[in-house]
């Protein structure tokens, strides 16, 4: 097997932050044996209050640079940028382009017994109704309510996983969702899956939470498998992690977001 | 008087995004016949998680946008640019420079009589250590207590601005300062007035809050008032706000910080 085969080529994993890396976590649980190249725009973060033309952008930028870096698949771990850029980002690969939205909708809909799905994110992701369409692709009988959720994000960051602010917020968030009756609720956003343990608990046992991260981790599991482009090595995988900036807290973040220690960051510019 | 001529120039101001729009309003309260020009650099806001180097690097950006305006006086109304970056904005002016924490000092230095000064704002801000040095230059025997308080400025874009929520993140953070008996508390982030009414219910009558917004309404007035560059002109004054995006909600959250409509926005690039 050539080194330069393309089964061999590093996964391609971008995010605007940090958040993706919960996708690199769940990808190196799933697939212990595929090189992992992961680029987050953590000097252009958050994407979630910017304009799509920016977005847009950025994404270019960021798909040029992982080609370069002769990626074989390319995943937007980035609510916002598949939201909004995925067809720009399509436009642009020679490879195949997987992303969160989809993986997670994919999973929402296997999943509901009810067609009754809710759907949680920041405010720029809601506002593009990209999960909405996404289901309702799949399954048009599906009745969606969503919610913005401002909040979580830098809830997260601040790393208050389970405290009563965090606990009060999601109250309030999901109060209208969960008069809805609905019995699955997607986590559209990267940062969601450190207080999965507290929203689980917010909204009781009867719901089922689709994590977008693990949704992915079975997706890209499937598309390595059908293409035939599973990596044959069975030697430890190189982890790269390309940031834009090195910003306040950025390894104890990262870290929390990883699940382990995050070694082998490069400051790069685009 | 020449159109032209220096006091009829328009003062700079210039933040990270929106939250500057504080110290826009301060100054037309206090100022109400001085042209403003406002920058705000939504397109990469925050500043409070970026690296003090790529910070400097966007203030010397801003800085040369506004000269290139003919302003007669830069503003610095961004706390993280104040605390990393005014000495790359003076190397560059050719005009006089003022800066909110330098405005913020002052009050709190001439307010405390207990010489016990609490200071919250963004994590960059408080591990910047600008507001401790700034007032200790000032009055070095003043005990100064720092707090960083990472989820006021996204509840405050959230408008949860008399919220259980932001009362319960306001006790939180605000307990280890009150336990040292200040009498004065330094608002260090230009998005903390829209919580001042929240924030002095969770403090109490006793303890004053600093308004670096109003106090740097004030520093204006005396540094024109001295250089004589007020605006002779009893004319309604020209304000033009340029801003690097059009992020979402923008023209809701900016009115709700400049307290009034947001006419003439003009977006541009750096």
């Amino acid at each position: 097997m050539m080194k330069n085969s393309p089964e061999c080529r590093p996964i391609g994993v971008f995010d605007s932050g940090v958040g993706g890396l919960t996708v690199v976590r769940a990808l190196m649980e799933r697939l212990p044996f595929e090189n992992i190249l992961y680029f987050g725009d953590t000097a252009r973060v958050p994407y979630g209050v910017k304009s799509v033309e920016t977005i847009n952008a950025y994404a270019r930028q960021i798909t040029e640079f992982l080609l370069r870096k002769e990626v074989k698949l390319l995943i937007i771990a980035c609510n916002t940028m598949a939201a909004v850029a995925r067809s720009t980002v399509e436009s642009l690969s020679v490879v195949p382009v997987l992303d969160v939205i989809e993986a997670g909708a994919h999973r929402a809909v296997a999943e509901t017994r009810t067609h009754s799905v809710g759907v949680i994110g920041t405010p720029t992701t809601i506002n593009s109704n990209a999960y909405a369409r996404a289901i309702c692709r799949l399954a048009p009988e599906t009745h969606i309510f969503s919610q913005a959720c401002a909040l979580f994000v830098p809830l997260v960051e601040e790393g208050w996983l389970d405290h009563p602010v965090t606990r009060l917020t999601a109250q309030e968030y999901l109060r209208p969702v969960l008069a809805e009756h609905i019995d699955t609720l997607v986590l559209g956003c990267t940062h969601y899956p450190l207080i999965k343990a507290l929203l689980q608990d917010v909204v009781g046992p009867d719901i089922h939470l689709v994590d977008s991260a693990e949704a992915m981790a079975d997706v890209t599991a499937d598309l390595l498998h059908s293409r035939h482009l599973t990596n044959p090595e069975r030697i430890p995988p190189e982890y790269r992690f390309y940031i834009t900036d090195v910003p306040l807290r950025f390894q104890q973040i990262g870290e929390r977001f990883l699940g382990r220690s995050l070694p082998g960051i490069e400051r790069i510019s685009l």
